[in-house]
């Protein structure tokens, strides 16, 4: 993937510690900070998502970063560059999405400017203090794989869209537009765990997801697909396995802990070797790099 | 202008104290923190800067908004999306550039995704420890108002590149381009004074500053035009005056201080009253909002 590559080049570029996780964790000042990009027709398109939606969903993909780290999330900065044609009720819905996904958190400075298309990018700030803070290297042999929430709901809300069927009160519809970060979970997790523990969010999937703890955490991931929770109406779809292991974007937690906690449901374990393990019934699978490559999103 | 509109609806919908300064002050963390948008064929064009150069200047412009709070840059995050066809080498000059302009100020995070043209969002956070942090609500009456450096260079030089003059080394071309946030000057005046103060920086321009200052705070600033230093080379461009007050991008810091700090000249002084005045010779001059908004760069 070429969003792979170039984050190789951005490492060794930086030579840093920090680059690797959903957040950067800056131990010095018990803080979490994460900044995600949301470009026009790359990550949304303004035919199905509205000023409202769009707000409301980059709030929540960065809140959803924090809920990964394990911190509690404090507050916001929003970077949005709009077309000249766009005016104040676009600001306005926008911002209003913003509060809706924000509750309690603030959103307390940014920027705004032209653009031709729209360009958002928010960063989110978390604390550290009283919580254990994840990383993706963190999983322990023995661990147990967690996940929070329904797998591939997302993925079936965006194929609905693409179909050009515009109906917002589909649950699955909901799942893409308005999806909620699981802070909740997170905290608990984040209060309570007194280990080291890998946590991400599923916003490029779960199988990514799996994938990269595998890779940073040197072990392998054992995963039963059927405990996988999933809605059964996404039985409809075609490929709808395909949509559970490589969606994405329905920024559940997936995380390896010794004890499953309240709300999440144990899908596998980690053990001794490499690489990410499905097991379908009686067949076992390996997760490839390239079924990785060719099934995750690519925005590129 | 339609970004302060803009900037007016957002606060409106937020209701935040925080948002009005170039950084937010989160108190209770400790934080400034802020964040800029940098947009291709809006804020930049790549007929005339490198790679290098766009990442040692959107590193810059977000450091020198830490110097304008009077804070301790500490960390940057940055969301780059970048075309298709830009690769490895783009990405390796624009980490190389914005290292550069870092120094010792760590990159711990971001995003890296698609675009149709390059769209670079970078957050900087610095601390307020052991800082008096400033605000552009605190002019007070009898303060003196100090300035870096030299103001106009900048638009100069983005005249020079306009005309299709790419002389890289020409020094109106270099302050254009290669900025130098007044981290030194900010780190003096934020140690050492105990009393409240503002600061801005001169990205929009010295009159845009001297505007807002004197808006925010309810007074009039006084400005004898002659005590404003500028390279006397700009007298050779056609209403080299506008470039030293509007032009903008020279990210000189202006302040309201009592005792002028080593690095600052003084150009006027706080007084009773509203706006901003300007003393040529002879001739006074009250900045209006027209004015400003036909000579300031407008993005939208």
């Amino acid at each position: 993937m070429k969003e792979k590559e170039l984050i190789k080049v951005i490492k060794q570029e930086l030579n840093s510690n920090y680059i690797g996780d959903d957040c950067a964790y800056i131990k010095n000042l018990g803080i979490v900070i994460t900044q995600d990009n949301l470009v026009e027709d790359v990550h949304f398109s303004m035919k199905y998502i509205s000023p409202y939606e769009l707000g409301y969903k980059s709030a929540m993909v960065n809140l959803s970063d924090i809920a990964a780290s394990g911190g509690k999330a404090e507050c916001l900065t929003v970077g949005l560059s709009i077309p000249n044609n766009l005016d104040k009720t676009f600001v306005k819905d926008f911002y209003n999405g913003m509060k809706l996904a924000c509750k309690g958190v603030e959103i307390v400075g940014g920027d705004i400017t032209g653009a031709e298309k729209i360009f958002i990018s928010v960063t989110a700030l978390g604390t550290s203090k009283g919580r254990k803070i994840s990383s993706r290297s963190n999983a322990k042999i023995g661990q147990k794989i967690c996940v929070s929430g329904l797998h591939g709901s997302s993925a079936a809300g965006l194929r609905i869209l693409n179909n050009r069927n515009l109906d917002k009160e589909n649950k699955f519809v909901k799942a893409h537009l308005t999806p909620v970060a699981r802070l909740d979970i997170s905290e608990n997790i984040g209060k309570n765990t007194n280990y080291d523990y890998a946590m991400m969010d599923t916003s490029d999937g779960l199988g990514e997801a799996l994938f990269a703890i595998s890779e940073k955490s040197n072990v392998k991931l054992v995963v039963d697909f059927d405990k996988i929770p999933y809605d059964k109406d996404l039985e409809k779809f075609e490929n709808w396995q395909d949509m559970i292991l490589f969606g994405g974007e329905d920024y559940e937690l997936v995380a390896t802990l010794f004890d499953a906690p309240c709300g999440m449901n144990v899908i596998g374990e980690v053990q001794e070797g490499f690489g990410v393990e499905i097991n379908y019934g009686n067949i076992t699978k390996t997760l490839t790099n390239d079924e990785l490559f060719a099934k995750t999103y690519n925005h590129f």
